[in-house]
């Protein structure tokens, strides 16, 4: 790296996430810092940290010079370059040479409806996308509604060559880099310059793209690295040996999607701290065990949904786990029960709940004990462990009624989450009117729903609304209805979560059939299969599981269906609710 | 604490004091937070962070109120409060009552000598300065001198009641904060707003007053504490039963003073750590192992000196001492021998070394291993420990010579330190020519000079100062001192450059000699010549022309081996030197 002077740091020294970027090449730049098992093949790509960093510059040159990339300043963003990535050492590259040279990196949600992909492209007006060899097939299926925007696509493969294709701009990624100076002199940004742009799922109405800045980002990782520094081990952790501090030698792997809002804040903390990083592409029960235990592996971060599938691996026992010591669990509730049973699988394994979401960037509050509570036994920490947590350093919670007022710290009364912290995103690009709707009297409204106990401990208690999380996914439920709503049999249609086991909560549809038609169960899927997925507008894994038809729909008194009613009284709706899964394929 | 509104945190979120002073209180209302022992009578006051936090907002009322102090705004700095005062809980109230509401903190360093005093006094233009009852008789030597700046004394006690003195404006502390309102509205104020001004110790002209703001001390303090979260634990220490995270539970003894720099930003960080901190006034032998032993204090940072001093404590064995792990050494070099001599005495003692300055906060480099290290016997970690470090987490530091290019990583060839930091002083209160020699070329010049092993460890070798011309060469007197110390003999030492006809200048010992230890100026020299020429680490003609047995070495206020009083009183230090240069044969 260069000894570059830059004499304006003197007055205003900048967050920047290249200084992110660069601490683990001066630290260990010829340690192993990225590894890349491609889900398919099965083959290992290592590089050092010298080795992953000249690729960022070389990409970082490629995007400046050649393909013309322009920076942002404080307030008017750079160009936005679209990633359809899985978690591969590419992604990470684009993580920082495009936010280091101050453009904007919006990696898209690939699991979202082609209709809303499209939508988000065409928003954002993204002048460059990247995209993985297994994403070509999603891309070419929507790129006729974005080639007006869209004006390079650049191909990532692990094999060399172009694939048959209609897609006429294309380049190949290691080709582009191949060609560029290892060199680079990072420009000087401003810290307020944006970094990112991160779409919601749009469980109402269209996708919100929240943005951050540099400082924003820097923030956020510093504060997440802080709070680990202050994490309170209980007596019977450190009696089991589980106390020791893993300092630069722990090894995440970086489960979380990318794509899923800067992957949990992963891709910074994990860089920052210097740790070897591993990379899946995408979630596999099998590859993921494999590299916990080919990596040593110590820490992870999962959805719910993913430790269920661990729990019901008929193979998990050939493999050695024993590394992974720490497993966050975001995207939803972690039941007690699939915690009590995994630990007791797996001996070593000690997992916490969370809660974020993407305006936040999304690391916000998170399940640690007290310094007061290190004493307690396993199933008392376990019974603390599974709420939702406490604020990490430098985030503002509160739970407030109707007037903003905070809510008793009973663990019953509820209100909704409000938030302010350094990395809160401050608008939605290209929206003031829903920007002017999150934020209010200086607090962002989450729409989420919580008590809170005497510790301050939140527990969600409700989801935005009534949106269903399915997975690491959130079902739109809005969407479903409308379109079920389309049907010439239906008169009446809404859509609701009902608990799983698996998936954590799965959609349920209750339907009233007009007058003068007759439609089964299994007409709803059928018609959804057809208008939706076969449109593009929803996929496959959002059908509901559950099917009802009634003509008891409850409603409230302004006629909207209520489905906080449809909740308190779902044993009645699951007694005439018919399973449709078998109708999904 | 109130749901208070502010509007403006959607958009420019700032990173303020405030936010740091609020979290334990948040956490822990009802758990001891605050022990002070005054060191005269031996008696102790315990605050719950709630406790604390009334005292702290009924001082901000009162200063904002009763005393009408100004805030300040980014680029004009608010009135300046001063304080005279030791580690008391009253202390560490006035780090954050004066500085929430926007004023000036200015703790002045009560070992300087009257006239400095003074000069910073008047420099800083203080309005209000509050002081301990022990340092009465200090303000009162000085009063007339700075009567016309200084509007209001605060008098601090652990007594009730005003003593005899010819201070007209005075009243007394706990009075004062009594009659205030336990509630209290921070004002929402802009994060670029000065908090601080430190004074450097003038060790050549008047002191510079080095300034900081909310956002520097905030970034400062979240870096220190994610910096201790990526710290790695070597294999012989968890062997050792070491490796535990204290977490929340650490406790730790603010045992450097809170007039010299932030107290190395202890103050802070075990605020927002939510750790039991322990303030013991000032340091005396009795009272330091006392309070370790009663309140199980983990982690405290000291002067070498210091640790030389408990070396020699002959009632040393008489307390429990083991729940002190992490002992770091700051100041000055911490040498080998002290920190074997040590360890070996308390077995759970763990010493690291660390470097700053006043213009940088002051921390900015730490002896920590890095992650390739954990494997590394004892003897092997011990020497990486006693470098001065790596720069931590969000600082930038080079050697450099004198056309501002890196140094070679060899170990020898010595350099400046250049320093960018987030926290690095902009500049000096009312001092632009002082600031234009600190930052050049956007480097912030440290005038110290070190050197650079090949795994980017820097090691101090001498301030600028200080370093000894003999013939063409430097002779680094760090080194010589470090090495010195390492015999089982040594007490303390320090070495200086006398002038010499033929070399310039020669190397002069100043030698004292542990108790219970007999050694002769020849000692010195053999001991040099085995343990430093013979190994490599010194050439012959480094070795000192002179060495003198004394237990009489000046020091500096914050405890470092005073050489400009050395220089000034050369004659006395001359008469009992030994020319020992026929030994070096």
């Amino acid at each position: 790296m260069t000894f570059r002077t830059y004499p304006e740091f003197s007055t205003h020294y900048p967050l920047l996430l290249t200084t992110i970027m660069k601490r683990p090449v001066r630290m260990y730049p010829d340690q192993i810092g990225v590894v890349y098992r491609n889900p398919a093949s099965g083959a290992y790509f290592r590089f050092t940290w010298m080795q992953w960093y000249r690729r960022v510059a070389q990409l970082a040159n490629g995007l400046r010079g050649e393909l013309e990339v322009h920076a942002g300043k404080p307030g008017a963003p750079g160009d936005r370059i679209a990633t359809m990535a899985l978690n591969t050492h590419r992604h990470l590259e684009l993580y920082y040479g495009v936010t280091g040279i101050g453009a904007t990196l919006h990696p898209i949600n690939v699991r979202l409806s082609p209709q809303h992909i499209v939508y988000t492209i065409r928003h954002a007006r993204d002048r460059i996308l990247f995209v993985d060899d297994t994403l070509m097939p999603l891309l070419e299926g929507i790129y006729d509604q974005v080639k007006d925007v869209v004006e390079l696509v650049v191909y990532m493969s692990d094999k060399p060559g172009l694939p048959q294709t209609r897609i006429p701009n294309i380049i190949e990624y290691e080709t582009l880099i191949a060609r560029q100076a290892e060199a680079i002199e990072w420009p000087a940004l401003h810290e307020d310059v944006n970094a990112t742009l991160c779409y919601t799922t749009g469980t109402t109405g269209q996708p919100k793209g929240a943005t951050f800045t540099h400082r924003q980002l820097y923030l956020l990782t510093i504060h997440i690295m802080a709070q680990l520094a202050i994490g309170n081990t209980p007596d019977h952790d450190i009696a089991d040996g589980l106390g020791v501090r893993l300092g630069e030698g722990a090894v995440p792997l970086l489960n979380t999607p990318m794509f899923h809002i800067h992957g949990w804040g992963q891709p910074f903390v994990a860089v920052y701290s210097a740790q070897k990083i591993v990379l899946h592409g995408t979630f596999t029960v099998q590859g993921f065990c494999e590299l916990v235990e080919r990596e040593k592996v110590t820490s992870v971060g999962i959805v719910a949904t993913i430790a269920a599938m661990l729990l019901e691996y008929p193979d998990l026992k050939q493999y050695d786990l024993s590394s992974l010591v720490r497993v966050s669990v975001g995207g939803g509730a972690l039941p007690l029960g699939l915690k009590r049973k995994l630990e007791a699988l797996i001996p070593t394994f000690r997992m916490s709940s969370g809660y974020g979401m993407t305006e936040t960037a999304p690391t916000i509050v998170g399940s640690f004990i007290k310094k007061t509570m290190v004493h307690l036994d396993r199933e008392e920490t376990d019974a603390v462990l599974v709420k939702s947590g406490l604020p990490i350093l430098g985030v503002e919670v509160e739970v407030v009624d109707d007037e903003g007022r905070p809510v008793p710290q009973d663990d019953h009364t509820v209100g909704e989450i409000v938030v302010r912290a350094p990395w809160a995103t401050e608008q939605y690009f290209g929206n003031p009117e829903k920007s002017a709707e999150l934020w209010q009297d200086g607090w962002l409204h989450t729409g989420d729903i919580a008590k809170v106990d005497a510790e301050g401990y939140i527990t969600i208690a409700d989801r935005m609304k009534d949106v269903i999380r399915s997975g690491a996914e959130m079902v739109p439920t809005v969407l479903l209805e409308n379109l079920i709503a389309m049907a010439d049999f239906v008169h009446e249609a809404t859509v609701v979560g009902v608990p799983d086991p698996v998936w954590g909560e799965k959609p349920m549809a209750l339907v009233s059939v007009r007058t003068g038609f007759e439609a089964t169960e299994e007409s709803v899927i059928d018609f959804l299969k057809v208008h939706g997925v076969e449109t593009g507008k929803i996929t496959r894994w959002m059908l509901p599981k559950l099917v009802a038809i009634t003509r008891d729909i409850p409603k409230t008194s302004v006629g909207k269906y209520n489905k906080k009613q449809i909740r308190d009284d779902l044993d009645r709706f699951l007694a005439i609710a018919k399973d449709v899964s078998h109708r999904h394929g």
